[in-house]
């Protein structure tokens, strides 16, 4: 079975509170994407990783948005590498695959989520990504240019990041045996030797970051409620 | 004196239709852009480099809108590097300092445009650019990732990017002899050696190339025409 991962135990500092609980298109942001997940076949339970002393306010919004899937609340850690540790152990024994994704991406789509579930299955791990669009320019100093970047060898990372259970577990515990931090989770895929597939995030999946992106998520979940 | 070239000569394949004058925030795209440079003190004269055949509809907007600065309007070549070319040959004799500029980004801050025109009066080439904030992974095949890139290393480029005179011509003429195209008026600086300084865009300074561009450029200019 597939299970989702959502990371929410973030503390949102550059938003100044909770940016999960903002209102976006006439719900808490966090209510979209784990509706997503609610919604997507692939996915069999969800567990959500949130920060300690919030687990109510989570149970809360399950109760009042009425998610269908069977789900776990569980507490979060020091950095995202924790939170997702944390969210691992708390898999059902029956558990193959896990779709990692941030709370703060709601505009994922199912046909994504599946898209990595599919290359998880194949080759182990599979991460959502799209090709970089703009000149990226390599800096020592953030003052001169070293360097132009060949473009089309780079690509963007989003979530989800989809993995075998037993990979991402060998993985994550390799960077805590070593005392790596991994601020994305197929960075420690490599720290093993795993593979990872792209798979091309065609639809846009923006991380709400600071209020200034809210605008542009608002108008893409509204788009989608009325497709 | 500072000139700006602003490059509005572009197809615009991907939107249809000539994207420059969708109406956004109440105006043709196109005209926040010019503007954004008609009302900033560090520019003198302008050059709009636009289609051929286009040139017409681009005087009857700088009527309409009553834009107050010299201005020329100047016919582009094939491609943006030739774009280019035929702005700077456009140049007044007394002009030192030329900013260039995709006509498709209309949020441009004038603080931006007078930080690059400093940078380039001190370097002899600038342009603005921001931190790259998503994880970039490296793969040869678009399928597997080789490797994640150091990302305190990388900017993403936007423009203006602005240049001595004598320093862009070089470079151009450079590049033209040796039948070399490039997309970015800075890579061009690297092949004749020239140093280009990094000036640090914090506001969004989107470019708009596809229509779902559109509504967050839209909450960009209407936010700044209330301010």
């Amino acid at each position: 079975m597939n299970i989702a991962i959502l990371v929410a135990g973030g503390r949102g500092a550059r938003m100044g509170r909770d940016k999960l609980f903002l209102e976006v298109a006439g719900r808490p942001l966090v209510v979209h994407t784990w509706g997503r997940f609610d919604g997507a076949k692939a996915i069999e339970e969800i567990v959500v990783v949130v920060r300690a002393g919030m687990e109510k306010e989570f149970l809360a919004l399950a109760k009042k948005f009425q998610f269908r899937k069977k789900f776990q609340i569980v507490v979060g850690g020091a950095v995202r590498q924790d939170s997702v540790w944390n969210g691992l152990e708390a898999a059902p024994a029956t558990a193959e695959i896990a779709v990692i994704h941030d709370a703060a991406r709601p505009c994922v789509g199912e046909e994504l989520i599946e898209a990595t579930v599919r290359s998880a299955e194949e080759t182990g791990a599979a991460v959502a990504a799209h090709p970089v669009t703009d000149t990226i320019k390599e800096s020592a100093d953030g003052r001169l240019i070293q360097k132009t970047l060949d473009r089309t060898r780079l690509w963007a990372v989003e979530t989800p990041q989809t993995f075998r259970l037993d990979v991402i577990r060998r993985a994550i515990s390799l960077a805590r045996e070593r005392k790596m931090v991994f601020t994305d989770d197929t960075a420690a895929c490599e720290l093993i030797g795993q593979p990872v597939r792209l798979v091309s995030s065609i639809a846009p999946n923006p991380k709400v970051t600071v209020p200034g992106d809210l605008p542009f998520v608002e108008v893409l979940l509204r788009n989608h409620v009325k497709a």
